[in-house]
């Protein structure tokens, strides 16, 4: 039987970048038509943050969720939706005096502010991150009171969470909650890997992912910067879905700045040569378990 | 050639733990003999906390700490001794606005705090963590600027970082560290494995861990609780030393309190049981390039 | 809940080793004494080649099967009796013409020919090799059509086959023999390692191994001379069972020539140092479905 | 840096496989000119046996491989010739009478025998087995007298072994004959993956190969039918070469008849699309030190 592979686009993210890449999209027009782009070439889910146009930067506007989300539904497409949650995570200390925060910095929310757009704008899945980590050197903080209660909530809106992992006790994490029954079946697992400092994005390290994956779960990973399209291999290898996009990848070729589109078109060229097939969204929804629309 | 195992001792830890085991030493006195004792067995390092006599619970007194090690080297004992530096690391949010810390769980601390009981002590090693990571649930936050601070300051007063690794990334940042000249030669690397939730104390979790092994590092690890003795036998077989110890299981067999000396002697046991070695002190202090006493 | 642990002791072995330690047994009456007081120390399973007492070689005689059988039975012990099957199976060329058999160095029987003795002695268990290989450098062969042929006969007979596998291929060749439905369930697996040159008896090697250890398999594993006492604590840390004996290891320390009942011993108190259990005969014969006695 | 990752073209192999699919070279011509494609495409090197143009099946006419190599030679290119040595291994039994060879199933030579078509041709390479395995049910019999005998003659004649190697056993083996000085610097190992019953070809079985890699080792890798190209991207993703080819796959998809020209095709377009290079052939022949032309 041929393997299907689930591609998941994450459009443009929510770092500053756009000076590097003119191809990220910022305005709700721009997002959609990115997203009609890539369910063009193959695409089965889409991951999006939203940016406000005039800063570039990311922005948490429920409106703006809500504005895309609705101009991709208009487009008639049936593609997976996939908001962010990573949002109010992050913590920056004082570093002369770590007791305090440091407020300019700092943008840590409680879970039922992290859900207002979720809610408003409806989804069919979003991201939920589970680390407590070192990113880029900024501690990331989802407390387990925080994800627990978000879970939850999702799961009674019908919004599928997409549970992030970042490092082995990410994995470990996960199936503790899954034994808990904070997870509705089958779990959807994301292995983030290359980001600094978590599972590095290598062959050994997505083996070790895996041998802690939970029984039944759906899975898929991505790898950052130049370890995309390896990473898209070596899932597809494992027996995983993938991702690529703007927001973990500007370059189709070093020091060329990639559209959306040509990112996943190169995902579907990978997929297709090694033998494999990219999965349907109809298949893809099945397999998740995913409301009705 | 035959393997040489050094094992560490953690004889107390910070945990409120003293009610479970009633060998758990507390004063300097009980301290001190305890490190007689496993030295006797055969420990080659202890890992030492201090705790207040009064309340039993963790203490960070300089002098406590003055005090425990001017006892052992009293005793005429060349056992290694390694203080800990993992305090004013632990980061605790209201939860309902985790914009605000919580001071009642936060203990916090700038580096130069946390150096001065090892400045006054001047032990031959000291624990320095490397991770952000939720343990036990809680956020406990090593600053990458605090971290390498740190080592550059114990590197100057000639005590040897033993750099605890609680999963890959921290494995990762290591590398990182050591590419930037953070650590002098030989890296000591500790993989502390089983803590929730970290890289799992398993033989899987361990290879991971020796896959992303720094070079010419010199590597022991540990399990907690009933994967003590398991890991004991999975780090020699995988060429590392080990460490025992009340700080990280208080049971010789199910339900049954042991004293450190116990633990170690059972180590020794496994150590000779599988035809390998246990170091001599004198050894281990050439191989680490300690400083002179 | 405690793993428990199937010792099984690989008394004498075919090699010629009897001048380098005198504690090998090698009448039937050396070899039942032997099979008792490892039974004595823990041992779940008895492995057993015959010899003969004049040449102190392997011998292939079935009375001497039955002779020792009968022994260790009127000895009241339950002890699961596993006779070798690994006869017939070696291969000499002459060197300067390979399409010519060198007879002195041949010995390759057909099938029914290496059952006869199992089938006079009746135990209870018997091995069975897959491999096709370069048994320290010369060719031992298992040809698939005698494999098959054997395994269906000892299941008639209600003799369980032991399924000796040596390197990943071996593991795929038992996989596909149990999808073509040639052992019953549960499969029973040794893992020999360290053997030149087969799998390599380290941690490593096992893991590949397990990484393709059909489901339901019962299985265990042995290292070869130094290797015996890692790979009992290695084969215990992934679940396994263990084989200890001097079949495949003559000495207890460096020098010192050990009894099988000191390396069972040995073996029992690495098991039970690691914090897990020695099986008891029944639970075994239970789990492996053995026939009744 | 980026990856330089050499694609050597098995363009016809020995099996009788012509019926199967169209483009299989046959001829001394055909054979030259899928070389010449090859070539074009990006091979680095092309794996070569020969055929009778009578029969289509494998022949071992010198003269035959000698055409071969003048063809090719005369055509002007560089690429790096490697010539099979995988000839007179293959042993068949009487399955009734095993201690009889089947004279029609046998074709086991001496190892002066199966030189004489490369110090007539003398490629730049050749192909050196070293297992004694089960090859889809078939001893197949590299004696270690043999190879040891063949690696330095072939040494001798400036052709460099390609150690081929089929299972962990076979690591182990090609470690030790380094040992011994059986192979110059550096050795050239083909990892040779998902024939029965060997290594399979997945993640996991080339991770367990690789750990047991040779210091200093140039390798590449290749899986067998439909596992080709997932391990193209395998091979690549764990810092070797690749392989491909008629002799390994017949097909580029399910169903469809591949050419030679047309597998390197698609393994160039994976490699590039995965962010790696392709080796150019002066690049190969200084990395694997072979002898000036």
């Amino acid at each position: 039987m041929k393997q299907d592979v689930m591609i998941t686009c994450a459009v443009t993210g929510g770092a500053d970048t756009t000076a590097k890449n003119p191809h990220i999209p910022v305005s709700a027009e721009e997002i959609a038509r990115d997203v009609a782009e890539v369910a063009a070439a193959g695409a089965t889910m889409v991951h999006i943050h939203v940016r406000d146009p005039e800063t570039r930067l990311e922005s948490w506007e429920k409106e703006r969720f809500v504005e895309v989300v609705d101009r991709i539904r208009d487009q008639g497409t049936d593609i997976i939706i996939n908001l962010t949650s990573a949002i109010g995570i992050q913590v920056g200390f004082n570093l002369d005096d770590p007791s305090q925060l440091d407020p300019e910095k700092t943008n840590f929310w409680a879970p039922d502010r992290r859900l207002e757009h979720l809610e408003a704008a409806m989804p069919d899945v979003c991201s939920l991150d589970v680390p407590i980590m070192n990113y880029n050197d900024t501690p990331y903080c989802n407390l387990p009171q925080h994800v627990g209660y978000m879970a939850r909530r999702l799961q009674e809106l019908k919004i599928k969470p997409e549970i992030e992992c970042f490092d082995l006790g990410d994995m470990w994490r996960t199936q503790a909650y899954i034994d808990e029954g904070v997870f509705d079946a089958p779990p959807l697992i994301q292995l983030c890997m290359g980001v600094k400092y978590g599972v590095p994005a290598t062959t050994r390290g997505i083996v070790a992912m895996c041998d802690m994956m939970p029984e039944g779960a759906v899975w898929g990973g991505f790898g950052i910067g130049p370890r995309q399209f390896p990473m898209v291999a070596q899932c597809v290898l494992m027996g995983g879905n993938v991702r690529v996009g703007l927001e973990d990848n500007l370059y189709l070729d070093k020091g060329v700045p990639a559209t959306n589109a040509q990112l996943v078109e190169r995902a579907v060229e990978i997929i297709e040569r090694m033998g494999t097939n990219v999965s349907t969204v109809a298949d893809a929804r099945k397999t998740l378990n995913l409301r009705e629309q």
